[in-house]
């Protein structure tokens, strides 16, 4: 197809007008379709059915050192349900503490206390005129909801198919004592699906930070989350090469069962270091007296451990897969050649990362909108929902039925090419 | 038995011989025995068993408005748990958010958002100089604990039959705009069992305190946790009384299933004013997608109803009635007419609570740990672990098997005797 850019005004108008006939075909479809956010469909759901049954009334409810997982106690986890999400993480299961349903409010829960109490013997956040994160972008936003609420300060950092930037993360880490944080999602990043290198693992562990209390939020979120059994994405475990490089404390990391189980009822955790670990510990015994060690029980006699893990994974591929490339076959049968825009081809992970012209996703967003299609708010992959150029759109392709994302996928090419013009109109 | 205090020297001394004697058998028994914890029995935690099977792999995991359960979102609760917990807690289900598996941890979250955001606009207690709480006493040491952990000055006020001393508390809460909350557990109290009278209740409602952000953190842990089905207490419902008054703002009021189905994997809810939750979700949003629906759904589909939560809790009175009754016999045929101790009698919840003669309860704990049971370490029921008579201990009777459990109780009378006896002689 023809370059929009090459195009001659008359041949985009005529374009322009052909697209908005399409267009209003699609409106007058009353459509009522959502491709916002990273939401399993329900045959992904229906995979973990089995799990129900694993802890029925006549079932042993005892963890394998004796423990009643229906009482109160053990605040860390059980012990079998560390082996399985550090296998899953990577981590010794020592390095483990499971918590309840969401990583996202570990993740809250892990701001909160630095807020409130500090990390390890640092003053409290809330006690300092300035604490800033640095926030990859475009990213996920509900990491930038959490430090938004806390009043942080959110300085974003551009991605590359690398990684942050780490040139600009090593130059403000090391000077800015105020830096308390970094957002990360290593693996199949949200939204783009990017992986990190292994020399940008490497650089994260050899931070130097100004700031003692300096920590990396490594969410986790992707890590067996793959699309495909050929072609899969590895990434250096971040905290032995932190320890290897002598910050042993720097990393926090995330990890849940939200994708691989039930995003509602799934079991989540964080990996680190002993003394994080003590730090947290000497708080969370405050908070609870364990989480939900029965829904860790019945996590660990479905899965059995790590490799029957990672075959239900590939079950979960086997459903999303399809739904990933029938979107990029659209995008590249539809927009191609046309240089009206950029998407992202993930090995993994629930998104796919659209750049359109500058100045253009909003209004891509409204229009689709308004023709009864529902995507991720433009400027929502941004801190404070602020996108500069006004340019990435986070698709999320998991939960429509097949049949409806390629209805949904199609007019977003049509509202893509339909703004584009515009624009280019106007402004030639 | 004839009154320690009326006792000469010799007879004294008579007893304390034979009682030494009595102490080293029980030594040689090597008991190994836990009255510490008010946690649920084994036979208590099978009556939930069936709800085990509610939710198989065959079932329909939509609640009644089609929402999937298993799936992410729902922030506040599916509406038939709140219907469920609202009837439970005697409030509307719009007054209701649904939590996961612990209402510590709903009371640690609420304290700590006030700390970090403040209640309804005021200023977050991290900002001020100076907060307090009221602590009723004896009480609950994880309340105790919560407030500590986040420099919370605590204060106590002494607790009766009726509750709280209610005139040092509107003293102190009308006067004093740095006391941001009180610490209740209104029905069969812990460790007392002891239920806030009408007029209690009703003075709570008409509180003016000096501090606008003054809450009422209302932990009706023992609603309906009765002991016997003919003499059951019954308390006037906070929120309602609170409106009515023209406060409809000042209370929180906490409630979970931790000792209805199972303490692991229970669901938990706050119940407040339309104000309040909206302050909460505004919070809320940022921590967590949603707590854990299918667990809402499984207690749901269990119970039915509150009438079905009702008839459950009878089944578990039958278990744990006879505990609390050879407890009370036992101190009564070895206690009683001494004046070494008084211990309380209640109608339901966890605990008695005794109280041994000024300076005792420290070692009577000690002792009975040497003979091989462990109790709630003295000092716990107050702030800071610090009785200033020494003589509080807080008994739970639910956990051990019956027999144990009268060991340990006699066991207990032979430890209160022999320490008050020594402290008698030596003040001879």
């Amino acid at each position: 197809m023809k370059s929009y850019k090459e195009m001659s005004k008359e041949e985009l108008q005529q374009e322009y007008k052909a697209l908005l006939a399409e267009y209003k075909r699609y409106q007058a479809m009353d459509l009522n379709l959502n491709m916002s956010r990273g939401k399993p469909c329900r045959e992904q759901l229906d995979l973990s059915m089995p799990m129900m049954d694993t802890l029925n009334s006549d079932a042993d409810m005892c963890c394998e050192d004796g423990t009643d997982c229906r009482n109160y106690g053990v605040l860390d986890g059980i012990h079998e349900a560390k082996v399985l999400m550090g296998d899953m993480m990577e981590n010794s299961p020592d390095n483990i503490i499971i918590y309840g349903n969401s990583s996202l409010n570990v993740m809250y829960d892990t701001v909160a206390r630095a807020y409130t109490h500090g990390i390890m013997g640092n003053t409290p956040w809330c006690k300092l005129d300035k604490v800033k994160f640095l926030c990859p972008v475009p990213g996920y936003d509900r990491h930038f909801g959490i430090t938004e609420y806390f009043g942080i300060e959110m300085i974003p950092v551009m991605m590359s198919p690398e990684g942050p930037d780490m040139d600009t993360v090593e130059k403000l880490v090391s000077t800015d004592e105020s830096i308390k944080g970094i957002w990360c999602v290593p693996k199949y990043s949200n939204p783009q699906g990017y992986t990190y290198s292994d020399e940008t693992v490497r650089r994260f562990a050899r931070l130097q930070p100004a700031a003692k209390d300096f920590r990396i939020f490594w969410d986790n979120a992707y890590g067996i989350h793959h699309l495909y059994n050929d072609h899969q994405d590895y990434i250096i475990e971040i905290l032995h090469e932190c320890k290897k490089a002598g910050h042993p404390d720097m990393v926090y990391k995330f990890a849940s069962t939200s994708k691989i189980t039930f995003p509602g009822s799934g079991i989540s955790a964080i990996a680190t270091s002993e003394n994080n670990l003590v730090d947290i510990k000497n708080q969370l015994k405050h908070q609870t007296i364990g989480h939900d060690k029965v829904n860790q029980l019945r996590h660990v006699r479905f899965f059995g451990d790590i490799n029957g893990m990672e075959d239900h994974m590939k079950k979960h591929a086997e459903i999303i897969r399809p739904k990933f490339e029938a979107v990029e076959d659209i995008f590249a049968e539809n927009l191609t050649g046309l240089d009206i825009g950029e998407w992202t081809k993930p090995n993994g992970g629930y998104f796919i990362s659209f750049d359109a012209l500058e100045g253009c996703a909003k209004k891509i967003v409204e229009e689709a909108r308004k023709a009864g299609v529902t995507l991720t708010d433009a400027g929502a992959t941004w801190p404070y929902h602020k996108d500069p150029n006004d340019s990435n759109i986070r698709i999320a392709p998991t939960y429509p039925p097949l049949e409806d994302l390629k209805i949904a996928a199609t007019l977003f090419t049509v509202c893509v090419r339909l703004v584009s013009a515009e624009k280019l109109l106007k402004e030639a």
